[in-house]
């Protein structure tokens, strides 16, 4: 009889668990979780502070009742497993509810202890009014701070997932709100360019958006009214009550009625640093792809813990549910005798902001740049279903590659339809080895409600297979604002979308259709640069060019990309 | 100089004209289209008739002076090639507005004739109420027999995807619809048990939904009164108004005011056959990977050709928008010197049904039984995302495999979300050439708007590695009525959805989370054959039973796959 111990019992040890029973009846499972709940939907919180989840118990998809019917699993919640002994295969067990301590014997040990939400030593930071979110207890504090002191005013630093949820539930329910990001830009698993897009979503429904600034120091300031504990006021609400002053790091100053602080999470390695398992360079838990981790009878999964990256193989900490399920059922099957790998995560990922989903896969350019690893990249804008189908919404879409072999390195995209779809489409392409040249050949869905004939993908692959086949030369939005006294700025839209939209300074417009009479008035001792709005004339008219004895290139991803890479 | 011809303005020979374009200045193209219109979006030709697409002008996407003016084409429209001379390399061309008849030579002849509507030779059937849908002017004559005649009833033959769409257009503008269909389900790209949530679907809006019957005869009753020209009336006018009577192979006899025949395509091969080309045994022309004809200088491409099948490498007849113009764009290639492969049709397909999307990819299983493929199945029905987030619908989700190498084979979904999505990421794995065990390692993306932390695609994938590892011992809903006295059948829902949503006869119930204590009531020398709702529980118990020395199999999709395919 195999005997298995959990420490978490959330998604990866949950999955563990479940998938252990099915594997067998008489092994002896004992989950350990030092919170008050198991199993319980922590993507879903921020949705049920901003009322999209209306109802708390959504989020409690188990119990130690049920856990226990369903899958014999000995659950254990607010029991703390404080220290290992790897010598004895045995781990020390606080009870918090009664403070004893005990220990308990295994075979293996699963570690699935989550990652804590960073909190930086601020001055000030430590107070009523700042929450961080990571589970139920969290959410029941915002809540509560929400409902006592009836905030006209939310700041969020940090722009990742999480603060980027927070911000929408701020919004959502009427507060007004400043998001703080440290970096150029947020949502940082996409490009710079790519989260101008979500900048100017954020900027358009009304909150005030601050980057490249960091906060510097809180101070709060509690009411002064006295608690009338003879009226029935507890100490609790005036302690709840009050306003802190912010101070960010460029100087500026404001007030805000409620902090939450989602500057990311660090991997929660205490147990296993106090056991002297082998802690990987990014200070997460090492695993190998059994979800070993240095000790064979120890396995560990989810937020804590590094593995491989599937573009480089170096390891990497991608704190998300995804691989935390599937590296729990896996890390199941290898303690009961099963042989599974885990093959790399590419760190899929998705967020919505508002009316925008934006999403990427594998690696992107800012990685791909301090990995070393040569890239070539384009950029479609096009619509998310046939364009006179009612409800089309452009996708802008961006595909990293190597630039002889073709390998998919990355990709990202945003857009209020469709977005999810193509990163999957891009995601399982990826994972599955195919070249951008074979997406050219993908046979994707098409009726005018959910595609088109030439879906997204399969036009970003036809760009990207005319780079590689030099049948396209392409420049991009970043370089296009230093070209040479060589090189000619060629604008092929109407003269109408030049007044409307606007144009680069310094280029001449002749519209495409007009290209082959007008050819005559460029010149075929320079580069002629040609832009239009997304990439598309642009390719039509330096096909006309090239095939014409002129020298040129296109810019890729048009004007569009150009223009939200400076939101 | 190459001179390209090209017979079909529509998908395929629009595509190829721009492609031969950008890669040639030089090249000579001309695009006969015997129609008044070039590349207009015929699939939306149903969406406008419904409604939902307002602007005709819309669904005219280029025009001869565009073509000309962007890619140097010369489009005649209303001119048909009667003739090849393959010998001479010339065709004979009809100008239809003057009667006038031409010869014009080429280096490279493109056939992208299309797939003419087939119209039964059945009794009555050429009347002015009678139409079929593949073309601009179909649609005005249709929209004029609505304007005219005021339809309170219209009938529509056939429940493949321009027969459903033509169903919810009429029911859209508040016209009593009849859809009849000779087969025993609609939508024959999915099997007939996924069918069922379709047929559900369409009874559920109030379409009279005839499954299995054909239209024998049609009776024409124009109105009886006179045209008053005096009156300002048209005689079409009269013409436009009456009534017909359908009588159908079983019987039955109704009247309706308008009727639609969508009983399918035919390859348009009457040049190809004319000029010697060699003709598929399906009826379309034949073609090689390269898209050429069985004469070198003559590509085919679109509706009318056949071309091989991605999973079973034979010749097919895939009428569908997306290969046609992938295709277009290869043949292009090709003429021009280069040297691309076609690489099969998947025949990926989907279909908006009011609020439900059925869609499919690769073989479904009526075609692997024709073919004597061997083949296991696997069905799952699970949210489109996080349950807990609003808007989750189910995805009814069916995917066939080979039993012992895991291949994909196909894959079939119907649901009112996420529908597109799940086909999309089923015909990439299944280019890609991934197993189903490959697809559990699948990281698609997932946030609670979106997905779910396992996927629709991995809790599929897992199920089938359940089966192929042996772990799951697999029972499908059409054997599930005759079982033998060596077997039991174990309902382990809870009572309250035996009693809400029925159960099999015959079975005993004990919920999955009490049979670890009711072990004792099943017999050990029966086989249980477990089932629940969606069958998840089912595998669940099926462990259980199995881990403590029980024979079990588990009904996979549980008793809702079982009750849909009897819709």
């Amino acid at each position: 009889m195999t005997k298995i111990l959990i420490v978490g019992g959330v998604a990866g040890g949950a999955s563990a668990a479940a998938r252990a029973r099915r594997l067998s009846e008489d092994a002896e499972i004992i989950m350990f979780e030092r919170g008050e709940f198991v199993s319980f939907a922590n993507c879903g919180l921020p949705y049920h502070i901003g009322g999209d989840i209306t109802e708390r118990s959504k989020l409690l998809l188990q119990t130690p009742e049920s856990f226990l019917a369903r899958f014999n699993v000995d659950v254990r919640v607010m029991n703390e497993v404080i220290a290992i002994d790897r010598e004895e295969k045995s781990v020390t067990v606080k009870n918090m509810l009664d403070g004893s301590v005990y220990q308990e014997s295994y075979d293996y040990l699963l570690l699935s202890p989550g990652a804590a939400p960073i909190v930086p030593p601020i001055s000030g930071i430590d107070n009523p009014l700042t929450h961080s979110l990571r589970n139920i207890p969290d959410m029941d504090k915002i809540l509560k701070t929400i409902e006592m002191n009836q905030p006209e005013h939310a700041t969020v630093v940090g722009g990742g997932f999480i603060g980027l949820e927070m911000m929408e539930a701020f919004h959502q329910l009427g507060i007004k709100t400043t998001l703080v990001e440290m970096a150029d830009q947020v949502m940082t698993p996409v490009d710079r360019e790519m989260a101008g897009f979500v900048h100017q979503e954020i900027r358009d429904k009304g909150v005030d958006l601050r980057l490249g600034v960091a906060l510097e120091s809180v101070k709060y300031h509690p009411n002064d009214s006295v608690v009338n504990e003879d009226a029935g006021e507890s100490a609790e609400h005036q302690h709840l009550c009050g306003a802190l002053s912010l101070h960010l790091n460029n100087g500026d100053t404001f007030n805000t009625d409620i902090l939450i602080m989602a500057i990311g999470v660090r991997p929660e390695t205490a147990l296993a640093t106090q056991a002297g398992l082998k802690i990987g360079e990014l200070g997460g838990i090492y695993t190998n792809d059994k979800m070993q981790t240095s000790d064979p009878a120890i396995y560990a999964v989810g937020d804590a813990v590094e593995e491989a990256d599937f573009v480089t193989g170096h390891q990497t900490l991608v704190p998300l549910a995804g691989p935390a399920n599937r590296q729990g059922r896996m890390a199941a099957d290898n303690m009961l005798g099963r042989d599974e790998s885990y093959q790399g995560t590419q760190g899929t990922a998705i967020c919505k902001v508002f009316d925008l989903a934006v999403a990427s896969t594998g690696k992107n350019e800012k990685q791909l740049i301090r990995e070393g690893i040569d890239y070539e990249k384009v950029y479609v804008h096009t619509a998310s279903h046939a364009s006179y189908y009612p409800g089309a919404e452009i996708v802008s879409f961006k595909m990293l590659f190597e630039p002889q072999s073709g390998k998919i390195l990355g990709a990202q995209a945003v857009g209020k339809d469709g977005v999810d779809k193509r990163i999957d489409v891009m995601a399982v392409a990826q994972r599955a080895g195919l070249t951008v040249e074979q997406l050219q050949h993908l046979e994707l869905t098409y009726a005018p409600p959910y595609g088109s004939a030439k879906d997204v993908i399969n036009q970003a692959a036809f760009v990207a297979s005319n780079i590689i086949k030099g049948d396209a030369k392409p420049i991009h939005f970043d370089k296009i604002d230093n070209l040479t006294d060589d090189q000619l700025l060629l604008d092929v839209r109407n003269p109408g979308e030049l007044k409307n939209v606007g144009y680069l300074e310094g280029a001449i417009n002749i519209p495409v259709d007009q290209l082959r009479q007008r050819m005559g008035e460029l010149p075929k001792d320079k580069e002629i640069v040609i832009y239009c709005q997304v990439g598309l004339r642009g390719n039509v008219a330096y096909r006309q060019l090239v095939n014409n004895g002129f020298k040129a290139r296109n810019l890729i991803g048009g004007y569009r990309t150009y223009t939200f890479a400076r939101k």
